[in-house]
């Protein structure tokens, strides 16, 4: 349920309010250097308040290594990560508790979890718990390129073979439907509203053959762990909605050597739910941050009447800008499993 | 790998020109009736040839019930179905065995299993799979409104309740860009073309709070599934990609009453990734058929060298249109699933 | 539930006395030969009526191989093994349908499948569904020995190294706490009564490393997969409960060189859940077979009232000697799952 | 790897001279009333020090509550546990770090995880890791007697039923092959050598039912979890090891009523797999401390030579003795695991 992968296998825990937020990594495999400084790059990128339209929370969000590394290598067991809250201000949250905000899980969570959840600022389903998976991403994005690939990124080049690293990129590409995502971020400021955007990633230097069938597909594993970043509504890969509309004869990627390099790239880099070689591209519908500055209206629970109301609290204004780093993350995460399920990942580095 | 779902529990086996196609389902209770003809309509649904644009390959597609099921009730152990191949032309698959069909699994496969796999008309990639999962879900339907629930649909009927029945309805909307699908397909049919589409699935009567955080939600294991699918390509809830364009006032559904009754139906039904009791609606894009008539260039990995070549064999057009029963069935899958783990299904109905 | 493994997974299905009983292998390697006859003199260990003491129930146990498997080689799919059922007299059981016998899980059954249970012959908890195991242990022991690690045999043989093949063999060490066997079957005919016995297996040529911290060290995943087997009450590893009387000192295995040998092997090959190169050795203790020739005692559950009966239908009268190819089989699974795992065995041979 | 369970899982992580030793428990329903002090009982148990022959390290073992509990009631999210490690002394480790110490995972460890691992005190291998694993067992403990079954034991107790509370206990019944445990410590102690022990754990109030076919058995599962426990090396049930020299007649244990007494019970509660309503009892062989105060020989592998030595640190001289409480607390895991999966407790109490 709060765990996810096969052989590199992550389970998160914490709450936004509580004590820490956290993530235990089991199956990283033993002898990858590992600092908590490999993780501040990625969970600088997370961080609110580094650019506008962001909460201006401040946490300094600096993973506390409580197992797994030993003389600053990882030691094959589990690596647990531990942030620690210190900048909450519950009392935001204790005082709508009756009022569900929309957009939010606070009313499923209320029926689900029979009132004894932490409400307090999103409680488990806050995206503070993405803390976790950025830092355990950073680890997989490292270890895809630690050279413990059999054989090796050296000894293939000394083989005189060009070396690929695995380079994962997400970036905004659309905010509240402008290309121009400066504009569509002005837009929202103007409107003082929370908006969406679009996030596109793109993956260089996968081997041929990651996926599996049938239903462990290489999309069907982004997916399943694209829809748990709070927020993402709508997952394609290559072309995506846009090849509904077109002809078999425009969508075909026509296969040019050996490689299996094709002269297109609709499908994104998968065919059949496996990766072909060629770049991984998909892209993810993120929609407008729940918690708006605009006046809402919702039920009071309690009375069992609707009445407007205005959420308080650090918010973003927009989501997605600080998703990016959060989807190269899961993605790190699901290729390093499928690495190790293909033995491209040697278990002892 | 080819098993999917945690207590309800489908694992799927064959290939399109072998023995057989079959599923075995782990995990369905004990006490439901059970024939063959229970499966037959949406088997029938499935099949090809019985409409415009699809393939002429011919199956009888009834299961044999090989085990699970006793005096026409299952026992609780697992259900295993096959489905005889008898309709096979597999020389249309040898003679081009060494050019990769352009969309198809050909090339990866081949790399990925060494050349062992059974290419014969796609062998276990093979929409042909499908037709255990179309069976599977039609035992899943029946299952969702047994009666097993507790309290019982007819118990919470006697209590004065409006029983909701739980259904799943799937449906083409678009095809090749056209919402009249009649002229989207007659486009293709003009254009000796194959073509997408885009199918939208809706459910209605789900109970609250189905969905595990934080890695089990119910996008996550709906998208999961939906991506195995072939020709799958994109995935959205609610409102889905265009959210991304939209404010958060706007997008926001507004509480209306103690069920939960949302005034819009933006989030399509989930939010937090948990049901919260509104309809669940969701789309997806299907990519044209790869096999398309249309002369198509590729590499052979024979000579090394690339040629024009023509695919034989017996193909849909428009593979969206055979695929709403299959999106209806596993979503019948994931919701069972769920439906147990939320001890809505009794174990013993 | 009716599944088991990690990377080398099996799903069993059918029962006693119903259309047949089978098995799918998920995850075994593409490139292993494979026929049915690979699997028939394991089978025919397992059969009946071979040996004295054993059920005179016939069934010629041969498989059809359902899928996976093309031009006589594995295709890195499911592989599914049906054993029809043809020589099944159920009439015996249904006469006495309300009296639960002694030992069997006729009465368990009852209470938790609310009677839907498919009870001839014990159904699904028939020790006929050991055939597909045995089946499926047949070709795990091929796959061990396959030269498909890395470096392979041959390529280790070429090297100069001295092959040491995998070896996994059971037999039967007491009959009726009889060391001669021989001599304790005939107590048990003699007094016209059912008796247990213990069985030793050994395993040579095992890599150091196989087993995982925490809960699935080798023993646990060995242990759990013998606990299957219909009738195991007990399993030791090494010295077993025999270790609970000794001394530190005299208990402890001395490491006498760099390939890890030690001078006793007090540990049966595992220590800290991990095998440690040494020969791996478990006993595990078989109950007698619970169908007694003798008369019994029991409730009938449609009086309530407790009565005196017999049992009828064809039984063995001691099935620890039917076990140990069993035993050999379970043991290969667990074996191949963590050889893949550790990488020792290549996902393409 | 590190983690077990399917509804009620737990995972655990951390290192003897690390940081800390923790675990998580995700799937445990909300609505338990849970502080640090439902722990502390069990944990104290578990302590060394408190009695003669085990050891002096005295770590205070008061859990920290990281996430998971709001307001002193479980929310329904995962409850991470960190114990911090204080009261290490690593250098009695470091010294002999190139001598595996015979008995203890030294050698294998140090071979599967290539020299990564943490050594110090064992690392992962430490059983301060069971730490964790009793304060999740306590938690599970109090879980089976919330009420929150269905229905809960108050409406059973108010409909005339008595109720039975599961009650869950584990005693050391023979040290060193004497069933006066006290005589066998003494003569442990008069040897200056370590001991084993025979561990005895009874089960009260389980519900008919518990246990899955064909591979989760309850004797599989609980064997699973047993032999993950340190210093374990058999496992039996009811009459285990001695019912291999029982006729079918001694060992049938005849049903006597509809709540399926039986008159005897040396299936020690389990038949077919699946717990039948009586008492479920087993035991476990525990070998001797490996850490013994007596000199012995292993392999140097700096110099590749053996040689005598003496092992440091604080240590058990019998392990057994503090292994009864982690023993109830593995067989409360699978219990609420299989009670979870049984529906009879509720997701939310």
């Amino acid at each position: 349920m709060n765990s996810i992968g096969r052989l590199f296998r992550v389970s998160i825990f914490g709450e936004s309010h509580g004590e820490c937020v956290g993530i235990t990594i089991d199956g990283c495999p033993a002898g990858l250097a590992l600092t908590v400084e490999d993780m501040l790059p990625d969970l600088e990128r997370r961080k609110g308040g580094q650019q506008k339209g962001t909460t201006p929370r401040q946490e300094d969000d600096i993973p506390k290594i409580m197992s797994g590394v030993f003389n600053g290598i990882t030691t094959g067991f589990p690596i647990t990560l531990i942030f620690e809250n210190k900048n909450t201000r519950s009392e935001d949250y204790s005082k709508q508790r009756s009022i569900p905000r929309p957009g939010h899980a606070d009313w499923v969570a209320h029926q689900k979890f029979g009132g004894f959840e932490d409400y307090r600022g999103g409680g488990h389903f806050s995206a503070r718990l993405t803390t976790g998976i950025v830092a355990a991403g950073a680890i997989a994005k490292k270890l895809l390129n630690a050279g413990g690939t059999s054989p090796s990124p050296l000894e293939r080049e000394l083989e005189g073979e060009v070396f690929n690293p695995i380079t994962i990129q997400a970036a905004v590409t659309e905010i509240g439907g402008e290309k121009d995502t400066e504009a569509g971020l002005q837009k929202a400021i103007a409107a003082k509203d929370s908006v969406g955007g679009i996030i596109e990633c793109r993956v260089q230097g996968l081997p041929v053959g990651l996926g599996e069938p049938y239903f462990d597909s290489l999309e069907s594993a982004l997916a399943h762990i694209l829809f748990a970043i709070p927020a993402v509504r709508g997952v394609e890969f290559g072309t995506g909605f846009a090849a509904s509309a077109m002809f078999g004869s425009e969508h075909n990627d026509a296969i040019e050597d050996m490689t299996g390099k094709t002269k297109t790239n609709h499908a994104g880099g998968i065919v059949g739910g496996i990766s072909n070689g060629n770049e991984l591209v998909f892209r993810l519908a993120v929609k407008p941050t729940s918690s708006t500055p605009k006046e809402q209206n919702s039920l009071n629970w309690e009375t069992g009447q609707t009445e407007n109301f205005s959420i308080k609290g650090r918010h973003d204004l927009c989501v997605a800008l600080r998703a990016p780093v959060i989807v190269e993350a899961v993605t790190a995460l699901v290729v390093a499993d499928f690495m190790l399920l293909q033995q491209h990942i040697k278990r002892i580095l």
